[in-house]
């Protein structure tokens, strides 16, 4: 028993391709400026978060208490009222989506969910899994929610509580929907029955640093918010924060509690060393090292988009957006550095680890073949 | 920017915590014999295995070939059709739970799903979430599904689909439910619309290597089958195996694909750490350290129910299980080996991993409090 030389050999060159591959990429919202060897020692144990990282447990080989940091610091990030916030770290984005919408669903049974059509397609399966009844909205041309459309649509729906799907950064334009405009519209409708879930998947890690500060986090009126680890912070292993308001939790808790659980999570047991990645990245990098990283991305967006532009392509962005859209690329560009498409479009992301290198060789390979 | 020096002292301290808290447990199903160190080295690259594993992705950065070969050889295990069967590496045991019964409900949308009384607190939530109708049907005193009980409620409800969630290895007393005998009063009943879900979290990974073989698999006539990574075969991230009939999922997959979207499984970004760890244990194991594995813990499971009973304890274990039950012990002995207790029953669970002096000072523990 023991690993053949071949099998050996086959995961050192995979690693080897695994590397340049990740060198070439500039077209997914993926971070690889990190680096936690330091953590690596804790994989020799069988970490597990169990359950609610706020509730006491038997098993003891866990992280909760960092993990339980790395929520309030995310609570705080997000403007949560200091008494009323709750989370946990999850395996992604979508997960703390399902979480956002299945807390709204318990608290309004009868709501229906209000999404733009430029909302990732993971929610419409959540939604379907959550037998939740929805409306898609239109969309802005610049992928942000119709404002106008999503206040007609519930002008004929004054009956039933709105659950509003907010996309703080869609996947293909990094568009953010305005909780301001949301709020002034469903008060000028009064409809008091409201949830408001922020998909903050790419923004959350990047909002907050930038200034004006877009309307998206509990402060600006959100119930939940669930932001990504291995986007805008960079994880070697997807996951996710999902924050809501603890009175909301507490509201269902009770329906879980009735099944004979205190667990209000999805899953049951829990990666234990995601929770230790981001509460490193969180001590390594502080408020000031998350900002410049913010800041550095945001001129290398900057510089994309005008080369682009005096390039001949007619390439464009949203305010204070690291993705650069512009009209579909050649395959081979496209595939070379891993850059996704959807009608017509493609989509380059200047996440934080872009260097202005990389950006210069794709323009070199985009004019070979324009 | 970098870690303060009190930060890595605190996570050096942590570090052995950890290490002391996994010796003492031999009350969760948990291996920890397992050792990955060989693979630390993919853990500086955004590994993500995102979609579907059978499905062509322009994302590159992913571990999705040695996912592919871990289902396949998973699917062997379990006698699927060569032909017929399809899978993910999944998060846990409990998303593998929810993909089954995902799957039967989008196949029989009014059927109706049966699970016995020890079935784990998490099914009750999944069954919440996807708002499936359900009827709990009572256990025998071994934990195992009444199979009267089932018969009787089924006969009164023949003109809906049967969902039957079948516990391969309750929680608490490590009970097979009888796949021969649910598809036999099945026929009896002459219900055709049926699913059938093995929750093997646990035995999954031990009843392939135990004659006789308990009837759990597609040969035995389910139509899905969970397992755990990290419990019999060990990973220090929860992680878990969701086998399906192909011809199931490519009839969802239709469903899906009215949303745009040709991902078949429930989150979007996954884990491409985990399969690779699958892998790399499958590999270095072989079918013969597998094997070997079990074998090892039935010994020590026969061990400790004798020496229990010789020191006047009521223990006792199902037949071929590593799970010994006895009375709910005190609560110091409980505190010390993590023995997770529940109706007044305490169980001690055999893993691979458990050592002899382990046991014989956790008799002496229980010893000097009897």
């Amino acid at each position: 028993m023991g690993l053949k030389q071949a099998d050996h050999a086959r995961l050192k060159n995979f690693l080897d391709g695994i590397k340049a591959k990740t060198d070439n990429f500039l077209g997914y919202p993926v971070s690889k400026d990190f680096d936690y060897k330091d953590l690596f020692e804790f994989l020799k144990y069988p970490l597990n978060n169990l359950g609610d990282p706020f509730t006491p447990s038997t098993w003891k080989v866990d992280t909760r208490e960092f993990e339980r940091e790395v929520i309030t610091f995310m609570a705080r990030l997000f403007r949560a009222k200091e008494d009323d916030y709750w989370g946990y770290v999850t395996n992604g984005g979508s997960e703390g989506n399902l979480y956002g919408l299945y807390l709204a669903r318990e608290l309004y049974p009868k709501g229906i969910v209000y999404y733009s059509q430029d909302t990732h397609y993971s929610v419409s399966k959540n939604l379907h899994l959550l037998n939740l009844r929805h409306i898609m909205i239109r969309s802005q041309p610049n992928g942000e929610i119709d404002y106008e459309d999503l206040h007609e649509t519930i002008k004929i729906n004054r009956d039933k509580p709105a659950i509003i799907f907010a996309n703080i950064g869609t996947t293909m334009t990094e568009a953010k929907d305005d909780l301001l405009k949301i709020n002034a519209l469903l008060d000028q409708l009064v409809i008091c029955d409201r949830y408001i879930h922020s998909d903050a998947a790419l923004c959350g890690g990047l909002a907050p640093f930038i200034t004006p500060r877009a309307a998206f986090d509990f402060k600006d009126g959100c119930d939940s918010i669930s932001v990504s680890g291995h986007k805008s912070f960079g994880s070697p292993i997807p996951c996710g924060i999902l924050v809501a308001r603890k009175q909301n939790v507490a509201r269902i808790a009770r329906s879980i509690a009735y099944i004979g659980s205190l667990d209000t999570t999805i899953t049951g047991s829990r990666n234990g060393v995601t929770p230790l990645f981001l509460w490193y990245m969180i001590k390594k990098l502080g408020m000031e090292g998350l900002k410049k990283r913010v800041v550095s991305a945001l001129e290398m967006a900057e510089y994309t988009e005008t080369s682009l532009q005096q390039a001949g392509v007619d390439a464009w962005r949203n305010p204070n957006a690291i993705t650069i859209v512009f009209p579909e690329v050649a395959e081979a560009v496209k595939e070379k550095w891993q850059l996704a498409t959807a009608d017509g479009k493609t989509h380059l992301i200047c996440m934080p680890n872009v260097r202005k290198d990389q950006i210069d060789q794709f323009l070199g390979d985009l004019k070979k073949v324009m």
